[in-house]
């Protein structure tokens, strides 16, 4: 071409790695020549859409040629009142992602330092780099987040700290106390990000009082999503709470639009549905239940998860086996990419899903 | 709060006014004790959703548990055809908003300047404030685009133009001709970000053929929206067409997932729907000849217009007549924030909120 591009963009932009998506099931199966695949890859809710979501986008959908409601009213409202906070605390995001961006592009400068886990998500290292901020990257403790270790490495130019809990890909799990003393030794001009996608797959005994902390601890966000255990995640909606005068600044610079109509409907009466959310729960712990008796069982080593997924560990490169549970049309997650070669994280599904994995596995690995 | 957040966030970020959204209607409705308000103010399609698009939706309820397709392949297959144009040259976004965030994102760095008209659309300076790069507003000629003005404008600190055909909120339309000359003499290591959320309102003869002219300028990005003449403003989704190499650094700062599953589905379905976009732009051009005749005849003042919106000047503070026509359960869109403190904005209609529309001016101006 006749314009060098890459000389214009910014050099955060530069040094990011293409994102590789999946091709469409479909695509998939068309290319291997096999029907009927399972995917147990992206920590998706196996139960299927909510029908008191499915009614509530029937509803909207004489609504769609409007705008959404750029504020959200109802959805916030709705969140302010199931989790007793004030909805001014509330920003609400196209899926957890558009928060966990938001939330860097207004603190994160160019050259500040962000810290984050060995093998947390994805998504932490992407924003750092894409605003040319350096990532600060703390080894793991035991596959999760060394509280002592990541703070053992703030330094003055550090911004901004992302937490996953419970984490991702690993889902290993810190307890309230841990979380509460590390946050009270976090200087306040830094920023906490506590991403609890898959907070309501735990024990609720066990979960910390994190919306509450945020009166406390005025530099914390809490990220939620309705991606996981509410089973929207084709839809995009996820929700920030932090002090007031923070979700004001994340507010002003979100896209006015960035949720649309129906992820808001279906998030509100979702939210409502207690009971979906229950069966949901309950299912992961079945089949989590069931997988790891398999890997016991069989002598495989697992990473104890509070997710809905287990990340295995076969002791070898996992990228065959990977391969070999593909042409049996089982999809799971291989995670060299997170440093973690010999590991694939595979999602619980539906109990007939979880026998067939267990099944290839039998074949494959000859148990 | 015991820590002062406003000095922690980046400097482009505190500048920006916090966005004033509107009340959804219904609570409107209640604050005012009326009912059957019309909406006439944000430029949507009254017709209705498609049929087409409607059926795509149902089709995918099913799939909503799951991550929507991060590369919108279907999608991105049938604007390729549709346009005849390379599938790598698309970019969706979250809406046509997303889309030129991004675009800035990955050029616009601090400092950088960023040219744009007077009376042109407000995302343009959010988008610049918020990168803390500097916004040259060029003053309109006739309401509209002034290209040799923009030109003139640019400096060695020029990094992006943005040019909105028909601009919003004027509604004024630049040839094909003035457009090929302006290209041919913007520096090409200057970003051009050609605006055409309203193509699809304008006579086909006199398009631009803007697709085909970014093999010839590849500084050139065109963003087109299905929120307008599609009727899909509600589900949030658009596309950019450039240059593939600009396309694959605007899919590396993308978030994976920022379209989602249903606004996928239903863009792909309306695409193919010829018979709604005929009959959206038969509607907007009856109802366009409506209002302006009626203007002409009391002697109101208007700006020709290509999109589906009216701007009228009522030569005088147009916030009153704006606060009355509210009172008849009507809403225009008062564009003083624009610096058009004479004009409203308003939005064609199907027949009968037009004629509700001008039996309300008329009660209000006493014609």
């Amino acid at each position: 071409m006749s314009c060098d591009f890459l000389a214009l963009a910014n050099p955060g932009v530069l040094a990011l790695h293409p994102y590789q998506a999946g091709k469409p099931v479909e695509e998939l199966e068309r290319e291997l020549g096999i029907s009927n695949i399972i995917k147990l890859a992206s920590n998706e809710n196996p139960l299927g859409l909510a029908e008191s979501a499915k009614k509530a986008i029937q509803n909207q959908l004489s609504q769609l040629t409007l705008y959404p409601d750029s504020n959200g009213f109802y959805l916030k409202q709705a969140i302010a009142e199931r989790f007793s906070i004030q909805s001014e605390k509330i920003t609400l995001g196209n899926g957890s992602n558009d928060l966990l961006e938001l939330i860097a592009r207004v603190f994160v400068h160019e050259h500040d330092e962000v810290i984050f886990s060995q093998y947390s998500f994805v998504v932490y290292p992407l924003v750092t780099q894409a605003l040319n901020a350096k990532a600060v990257v703390v080894p793991a403790r035991d596959w999760g987040n060394d509280l002592q270790a990541m703070l053992a490495a703030i330094t003055d130019r550090t911004k901004m700290l992302f937490i996953a809990n419970p984490n991702n890909p690993t889902g290993t799990f810190l307890e309230a106390d841990e979380l509460e003393r590390f946050l009270s030794q976090v200087p306040e001009n830094i920023i906490v990000v506590l991403d609890e996608a898959y907070t309501e797959y735990t024990p609720v005994e066990r979960r910390s009082p994190s919306l509450a902390w945020v009166d406390r601890f005025p530099n914390l966000v809490v990220c939620r999503t309705f991606s996981k255990a509410y089973g929207l995640a084709g839809l995009r909606i996820g929700y920030a709470v932090s002090h007031p005068d923070m979700a004001g600044l994340f507010n002003r610079v979100r896209q006015p639009f960035n949720c649309n109509s129906l992820a808001l409907a279906a998030a509100q009466a979702v939210l409502a549905d207690e009971a979906y959310l229950a069966k949901s729960v309950a299912l992961n712990r079945e089949g989590m239940g069931l997988i790891s008796a398999f890997c016991e069982k069989y002598g495989l080593a697992y990473i104890p998860s509070m997710g809905n997924f287990i990340t295995v560990d076969f002791a070898k490169p996992a990228a065959p086996i990977y391969e070999q549970l593909l042409q049996k049309g089982v999809i799971v997650r291989p995670i060299g990419g997170y440093g973690m070669p010999n590991h694939l994280r595979i999602s619980i599904g539906l109990p007939e899903e979880n026998q067939r994995l267990l099944q290839a596995l039998k074949e494959i690995l000859a148990l």
